[in-house]
């Protein structure tokens, strides 16, 4: 019986699994390919989508007992506000009354897992990069600075080391392991809007700002320190307005200012930044099974999704939640029955967020911008108003809820084919703005029927 | 201008590709991981389905000019024969009048492309295992017996090295390669009915053979030394009939006497052989971009499918002839062009194939031994016969004819529409039965205009 656990990737998942597994008494180490970043805060920034934490998030951080550290750091995003061409802007709700969305620095958080992890009693070896796994013997070859070699037997091992997993490629030539790593048409930029000259946030702290524009958008998230971090997603190629189309700081104005102007006058440092930031790359991946002998693949290893749904971290930090209960329930007797039972229960769930992370692009970037859309979301909205169990919108199940994403992926699909159908009354618009909730519950009660 | 080819692989495609290229004047070498199995016929045996060599494979064969030397190793199959759990048998012609797809051992194909390339004066390398290609820089390392390692730079790199190609996982780890391995739920193993003791063969040579069970079947290839290569598919796992529920002789020698008796008894050798030739995995494997910066993927490095349409070998083949078309348009001054017009060609060809092979499974383990599937094919024989240009079977187009994979697809769906419209006629079998032609017609042409 191995109860020695060494989990590849020191990132927010590694990090908050080290905390529940030392918490279960369990011999815990985590290694990580980079130095401790924790001294140098910028190391990684301009290379991570700002994190938006929810529910499942909250519950996981919860559960480990560190919500409370985490909360002073976060910003609430109470709906998605939305920037039109003329500067413009009107509030969508994510949810109802004080349900939101929490903006926080992935760098931030990480530190707060990390140091939380070693008060825990987790080892942290840094500057240990991961050169092969052997899947059989459950060893792993590591190399360290000053081309030292290290060497690991005999342990059980979780990979929570990210979209480009090492334990995962080990995996994927082993004999029968699916896999699939698909790159999207889209980057993404990271940019900035800094604090006012009088220190205070540029725009509505409480939103999450979006610039949809059909087939690319613009988005700014919150910071403590009253800045907002904009992300660009632009197609790479093959499209009017893409990466490739710009090629200096005067291509760089043109675009902002055609399409993101009242964003362009918050942007001191614009051309700078966007000649200094990386463009990079979004993949999905999906793989399976996510065990071998004694190792398991968690998070984005195992199933990384585009950003677009807001889940990514939160659907990891559920991974670890799961896997602690399994662990919980099972004990540690037999970690190929803990590891089994958690890819066969996690399986249809991760790839259902990773659906619909990849559907909900163009919800961000186009729809939003649709009045009939909004008309839509406003029919959703007073539908769970009405019948708060029985009609649950699939984004208030996904972010605030923890319903089983497989689950709120069919009833979402359900829903949306109801919604679909309403929709299609040419009077549904006149209906709205005539409070004539009577004939659109009858609407969508024949729709159902259908 | 960089004129000197690296392929790697020396298997079926890399010695065809290398014919061809030699062809046109450039100077072409291949690099090839096992020693040369030409001295050794047995290397590989019990690894290989045999091969069946269709419409494409021909047509590329005979414009590198080696088709006359391939001829008289093959054994032409004019349908498929049907076995019963009875043992009764029926024959089911693949096309018209005389044709028919050509059977012939792997190893011997290989062998006489291999002697063809080396004659045309392709520099061959035996024993050089790709350690690593650095795509950005065209470089690879091989290492060779002996611990020897051996670089090669500056020189065009072509990965004809299969569904596992190292080509193609240097490529992975670049950004942006979108990749999927998918394994199916079924293995193969490879048996022998071996010639009678009189030197004959012990069933009808020119056909291939097939005892369809719904979930898995057994299949045999006439050779030339008067046995069959059979192949048996199942599942590995989760079924009633798998080979993990066959754990010693007496399982064999169960599930033989019961689901295929009449080759049961013509295959004495059948438990050693059974326990001697290893169970094989099948997988399909899809990728793009093929190219970068000068290095290229072609056949299954490019596109692995499962073996249930017999076009693997015959795809590759044409990658080979379509890679050759281009060179003579586009010349060699830009490899880049020529690779990037390659993929663009080919890759929906390919994806089409791929997805054929793969529903190809059903048809050929449960849909042939359905009464009514056979009413089917017949009235689209008849169809074919009357109409042949206008109603050409998706079977035909795919192996009979030289048709763009991706057309024979679409214009399959289409086809089986029709069909599927037709064949809920209940009285369909008896208009057939009476030769009413004109009665199927009128319904094929009702089911068009829906």
């Amino acid at each position: 019986m191995k109860n020695q656990i060494s989990i590849l990737g020191a990132g927010l998942i590694g990090s908050l699994l080290g905390i529940y597994l030392k918490k279960k008494g369990l011999d815990t180490s985590i290694y990580e390919k980079r130095p401790d970043w924790r001294q140098n805060q910028t190391s990684s920034a301009g290379r991570s989508i700002n994190m938006a934490l929810s529910y499942r998030g909250w519950k996981a951080l919860e559960k480990a007992g560190i919500k409370d550290k985490v909360v002073p750091f976060t910003i609430p995003m109470y709906g998605r506000r939305i920037h039109d061409e003329h500067g413009s802007t009107y509030c969508q709700p994510y949810g109802k009354d004080n349900e939101a969305i929490y903006s926080i620095s992935r760098n931030t958080l990480n530190g707060i897992l990390l140091d939380e992890a070693e008060k825990a009693g987790v080892t942290m070896f840094f500057e240990h990069t991961v050169e092969d796994v052997d899947v059989h013997r459950n060893k792993v070859t590591f190399s360290l600075p000053n081309e030292q070699e290290k060497h690991l037997e005999d342990s059980i091992i979780i990979g929570a080391d990210g979209a480009f997993s090492a334990l995962r490629n080990a995996m994927q030539r082993q004999t029968r392991f699916n896999f699939s790593q698909q790159f999207i048409s889209h980057g993404y930029k990271e940019l900035t809007i800094p604090a006012t000259t009088e220190g205070e946030f540029a725009m509505d702290p409480n939103a999450l700002h979006i610039w949809p524009r059909g087939n690319f958008m613009l988005i700014a998230l919150p910071n403590i320190d009253k800045s907002f971090t904009c992300t660009l997603f632009l197609p790479f190629e093959d499209a009017n307005v893409s990466f490739d189309k710009i090629r200096d700081h005067l291509d760089v104005i043109h675009v902002f200012q055609t399409y993101f102007n009242d964003a362009y006058q918050l942007m001191p440092d614009l051309t700078a930044e966007f000649a200094r930031n990386p463009t990079a790359s979004l993949v999905n991946t999906e793989c399976y099974p996510w065990t071998a002998n004694n190792c398991m693949l968690i998070g984005d290893a195992a199933h990384a999704m585009v950003p677009f749904y807001g889940q990514g971290m939160n659907c990891g930090f559920e991974d670890c939640y799961v896997l602690d209960g399994l662990i919980g329930k099972y004990g540690t007797f037999s970690w190929e029955l803990v590891f089994e039972k958690f890819q066969k229960t996690r399986k249809p769930d991760t790839d259902a967020i990773c659906q619909l992370a990849m559907d909900n692009f163009k919800e961000m970037s186009d729809s939003v911008a649709d009045p009939k859309f909004l008309i839509r979301k406003k029919i959703e909205a007073k539908l769970h108003e009405m019948f708060p169990h029985e009609w649950v919108p699939q984004y208030s199940m996904v972010t605030f809820s923890d319903i089983k994403y497989s689950e709120a992926y069919a009833q979402g699909k359900l829903q949306a084919a109801v919604l679909d159908k309403v929709m299609k009354d040419p009077f549904i618009a006149q209906k709205w703005k005539d409070l004539d909730y009577h004939a659109i519950l009858n609407k969508v009660e024949t729709s159902k029927a259908v």
